[in-house]
């Protein structure tokens, strides 16, 4: 039993994005490349898809990059897990179009896997992106010159 | 987020043997192929693993097929799962061989999903083989000749 891959690098970007969060700038699609040996186009197709959700917001250009749309502790992880698995289809038969198990009309088990995968996503339900992250938080404040962060190599410090 | 195709097939031979346990003549793998479109070898495969989990018992030749080799009422939906499963890594971090996520040493994604995917088979844990297949019980008894029985059909009617 797997989460798509999708899912898993949705949830590492925000989760990259949520240490990040009280940084100056924003986060680059090139640092969490790097950082997770993850390519840039399939991760610049996550970050666009988790920008239509609302998840992010993105700014282009020299300096930009992207941050969360609201506080981490305020972005539900079930939430995101909903968005951004394609179903939860356990087995053929929770797909009519393509169901030819001939057991279905009498069977429980779509209702009894239903039920497992409610009480799955209620547990993710329990918890936001600022709880994965908490120790990441400090780590990104106090190491956060030896963060592959592009954007800031390449502009003058503020302030 | 799916489970395999290898327990979706697994559950759909224990259950139609569950819904046969009656039944004087053991079940066929030609049968569950005709009923549920599988291809014989396919299901030969899954047959042979779920023998080896003591949870069918096979006889070879004439009249030879599988059965149950405890009552459907014993045997537990969650604990076949675990069996039938490859594994319950939801995300890349899951796997240590594998596994490039930098966040891993601080990060809480991988305890919440342990919990959440103990509440999923929690919930199979309270459920048996014969609760999934009650109406289906009937069914069998009621229509055994409609069904496509190949043992059956070569062999002389006992008693």
């Amino acid at each position: 039993m797997r989460l798509t891959q999708w899912t898993d690098f949705s949830l590492r970007v925000l989760m990259y994005c949520a240490a990040c969060e009280h940084r100056d700038l924003p986060v680059t699609i090139t640092e969490i490349a790097d950082s997770h040996s993850i390519s840039r186009s399939h991760l610049t197709k996550v970050v666009h898809q988790l920008g239509a959700h609302g998840l992010l917001e993105t700014t282009r250009g020299r300096g930009g990059g992207m941050r969360l749309c609201k506080p981490a502790a305020e972005i539900n992880v079930g939430a995101v897990v909903r968005q951004t698995e394609t179903d939860f289809a356990m087995v053929e038969c929770f797909d009519a179009k393509i169901n030819q198990c001939t057991l279905s009309p009498q069977c429980h088990l779509k209702g009894v896997l239903q039920q497992a995968t409610k009480s799955y996503l209620a547990v993710l339900d329990g918890v936001t992106l600022a709880d994965l992250v908490a120790p990441m938080s400090n780590r990104a404040k106090t190491h956060k010159v030896a963060m592959p962060v592009t954007g800031k190599a390449r502009t003058a410090p503020r302030g």
